[in-house]
C-alpha cells in the first residue's frame, strides 16, 4: 500500500480546520473542526478505561444510537473529564455550538477533548473557536494539517497518512491523523485518532474494521503502559467516491473490495501507531518488540507487553545497554506459562541468549544496534506457532521532565 | 514493637562477615557469610518469577527438602542467572567451598546471588571471598553491618532492624537485613532479606509466620512494578534463647507467645520493607499508597499495586505535580470494576476529588504536602469495606541514569 500526500481533507467531501482559542496558553492552536458532507457513516473505537472522559462519553453514546456524523469538535489543553455534570453539559454544548454554525444537528456532531483531568473547560474559548474554526473550514490539504496541529499536546511530530486504491473506476482516499505522544496521558489524556474516508461503505462492516485494525496497531502501542479515559478511533465516511458499496458478503465474509479497503485502513493507522509510539514522550527511539513460538495467542500477546511495559527494559534501551538480563526477566514477570530454558533472544540481528542463557556477543556490534532510531527485539520462547509484537519506544530523563510537571 | 541497637548478628549464636572478593569492581564489599549456631531451623520464600536465578533454585531445593540451614552465602555482582548448567555448578560450588570451610553438610548452606544476569559467576574470586569471610566470622554488631554492606548493589542505605520480646524469662531477638534498591533489578537481582532469630520455634510455623509477613510487608513495596529472578526472603533461627517452643496450637491456632513472634517478624520485615521502598532506585520520596471502601480484598490489592506502579504517577510525585488525575485514571485501568462517581481522593490530607470530580484546592498546601520525604494518597472507593495499601518511591531522572547503564 503506497502512501500519497495530503491531509485529512484529501478524500472528498472532508473539510477542516485548526485554530486557537486560547484554552491553551501563547496561542497556541488548541480546536479542530471537521466537516462531513455525503452519507456521514461513522465508526469509532473508545478507551477501555473505567473512568471515561465527558466529551467521549457523550460521542459513545451517540455511536450506540448509530446517529451519522456531519462535524467532529476536538479541543486539546483540557481533557473535559472529571468535573462532574458539568462535564457533560460543556461536552453537549459544544455540540450544540458546532451544530448551530454548521446548520446541522447536534446529534450529528461527535465530540472530543484531550489535556488536563478534573478542570472544566473554559467555555467561552471554546465557543470562540468553534466560531473561527467554522469560518476557516476548507478542503485545502493544509486546513487538515492545521487540523492535526490542534489536537496535539506534548506530541512533538505531527502524525498524518493517506492512501488511496480503485473499487472499479472509483479512486478511493482514506485519510487518518492522529494525537498521542505517551499511549497514556492520563492528564493529558491521550491517544485521538481521525480517519476519513470517501469509500461507500456500509456501517456494520466499518465498524468491524475498525475494530480489527485498532487491536492490530493502536492497541500495539505502549508509551507507559496504560489507557487514558479519552482514548478515541473515529473513522467517517462522506461516501462522495461513488464506488460499488462495500461490506460484507453472505457469512460475513470479505470479497476483493472489502479486502482492499481493510488493508488500506490498516496501513493509515499503522503508520500513525508507530509514529505515536516513536513520538512517545521524551522518546528517542522506537522499538518493536516480537515475540515468536508461543503457545497460544494470548500468550504471545502477553509477553510481548509485559516486555514492552518494563521501564527497567526501557531505560536499558535509552542507555544503548544491551541487557537482555531485564528482556528475560520481564518474560518470566508475564504470567504466561514459559520454559526459560527454551528461550532465545536477538537485539536486531544479533543474538545475545539461547535456551535461556547468555550467549558471548560483541559489545561493538551491539552498541551500533542499540544507537539506531529502531530498534528490533525478537524473542522466541520456542513453545508454539503463535507470533505478535508490539511497539514502545525507550525512557529518558525527558520522559521525567515531561510528565514531572505536566500540569503546571 | 520497639526496635534495638544491633545487627543480624544480635541474636543469640549467629556470626557473620562482609568482605570484598573482587567480584565487584573497586574493592567493593560483595560477599556476606553468616553462620547459624544451634538449631538452624529455616524457612525461605522465593521469587514469584519464572526465571529463577541457580543459586536460588539450588536454595529453593533444599527448603523442600527441609534441611537445617547453618550457612547462608551470599554474593552482590552476579545474579549467577542464565548462564545454563554452569550457574547450577558454581552454585553448588559455592555451598561445597562454604561446607567444607565451616565443616558442615553442603546441604546446610542456603546460597543467594545477586548482580548481573547472564554472566557466569568469577568463582576464583567467590572462593577467595568465602575463605576471607569465614576466617573474619564474628559475633560482634559490626560483623553483621559488614554483612549487610556487601549484599548491596545500588542501594544507597543499609536496611536493618532488631527487635526483641519475652516469652516467660527469655529474652527473643528477631533481626533482619535487606537489599534492594528497586523491587525489580533484574539486572541486578534485587530484593534479598535475610532475618535471624534465636527463639525455639517449629519449622511449620516459622514457614507460614514468614509467608504471611512478607505478604504484608516486602510483597506491598513497588519501586518499578516487577519481581526479580532471584528475589529471597529467609529466616533462620538458633533456638538458643531456649524458650519454651513456639509453634501453632491445636487447630493451627496462636498462643500469645505465637503472636509476639509474628508481630516481632513484621516490625521487622516492614521496617525493611519501608526502607527499600524509600530507597528506590534515584528516589526522593516514599509514597504509602492507601485504598478503602473496595468490595473485596483483591480489589483494594489491585487498585493499591495499579497506582503505585503508574510511571506517570510517580513521575509526578517527583515533580511534586498535585496530579490526581493520573491517579483516577491508573484507577480506572485496574481491571477492577469501580464507581468512579463514587471515588474519593486525598494527598494527605488535602482532599483533591470527591465522587469522582475534582475540587478546587490550594496549591500551596497540596505544593508543602508533596514537598515532604513521605507522602500519603488516599483513595477511596467507597464500595465496600475493604483495605489494602502499597509502598512506592517516586521516579526520578537518576532512576533513569541508574538503569540507562547499569550493565556498564
Amino acid at each position: 500500500m503506497e502512501f500519497i500526500e495530503g491531509s485529512i481533507t484529501s478524500p472528498r467531501g472532508i473539510l477542516a480546520a485548526g485554530v486557537a482559542s486560547g484554552i491553551k496558553k501563547n496561542n497556541k492552536p488548541d480546536l479542530a473542526l471537521i466537516q462531513i458532507n455525503g452519507l456521514g457513516t461513522a465508526a469509532a473505537v473508545f478507551t477501555s478505561n473505567q473512568v471515561k472522559g465527558h466529551s467521549l462519553l457523550r460521542s459513545l453514546n451517540l455511536m450506540k444510537e448509530e446517529f451519522p456524523v456531519r462535524a467532529i469538535v476536538i479541543n486539546s489543553g483540557n481533557a473535559n473529564a472529571c468535573v462532574g455534570l458539568q462535564g457533560d453539559r460543556d461536552a453537549e454544548e459544544m455540540a450544540v455550538l458546532t451544530a448551530e454554525t454548521l446548520g446541522i444537528c447536534p446529534e450529528e456532531v461527535f465530540t472530543c477533548s484531550t489535556g488536563v483531568i478534573g478542570i472544566p473547560m473554559p467555555m467561552d474559548n471554546v465557543a470562540q473557536g468553534i466560531s473561527i474554526a467554522a469560518s476557516a473550514l476548507s478542503q485545502d490539504e493544509y486546513a487538515g494539517h492545521d487540523a492535526c496541529k490542534a489536537i496535539m499536546t506534548t506530541d512533538t511530530t505531527m502524525k498524518e497518512a493517506v492512501t488511496s486504491f480503485y473499487i472499479g473506476d472509483s479512486e478511493i482516499c482514506v485519510a487518518g491523523m492522529a494525537k498521542g505522544s505517551g499511549m497514556i496521558h492520563p492528564n493529558m489524556a491521550t491517544m485521538i485518532a481521525v480517519i476519513t474516508t470517501d469509500c461507500v461503505v456500509d456501517r456494520d462492516f466499518l465498524q468491524w474494521s475498525l475494530r480489527q485494525v485498532v487491536e492490530k496497531t493502536f492497541n500495539r502501542v505502549s508509551v507507559d503502559g496504560d489507557t487514558s479515559v479519552c482514548d478515541t478511533a473515529v473513522i467517517v465516511s462522506t461516501g462522495l467516491a461513488e464506488n460499488e458499496p462495500i461490506g460484507f458478503s453472505g457469512n460475513r465474509e470479505l470479497d476483493d473490495n472489502a479486502r482492499a479497503f481493510l488493508r488500506s485502513l490498516e496501513s493509515v493507522c499503522m503508520r500513525l501507531a508507530r509514529n505515536i509510539a516513536a513520538d512517545g514522550e521524551g522518546a528517542t527511539k522506537l522499538i518493536d518488540v516480537r515475540v515468536d513460538g508461543a503457545a497460544d495467542a494470548a500468550a504471545a500477546y502477553k509477553v510481548a507487553l509485559t516486555v514492552a511495559r518494563s521501564p527497567l527494559f526501557k531505560t536499558a534501551m535509552f542507555g544503548g545497554d544491551p541487557n537482555w538480563g531485564r528482556i528475560i526477566t520481564a518474560i518470566g514477570n508475564s504470567e504466561v506459562p514459559i520454559s526459560p530454558e527454551r528461550i532465545d533472544i536477538s537485539l536486531g540481528s544479533l543474538k545475545v541468549c539461547e535456551g535461556g542463557a547468555g550467549l558471548p556477543f560483541d559489545e561493538a556490534t551491539a552498541s551500533d544496534i542499540l544507537r539506531q532510531d529502531e530498534i528490533i527485539v525478537t524473542i522466541d520462547l520456542n513453545s508454539g506457532a503463535y507470533y505478535d509484537h508490539y511497539w514502545t519506544c525507550d525512557f529518558s530523563y525527558d520522559y521525567v521532565k515531561i510528565n514531572g510537571s505536566y500540569r503546571s
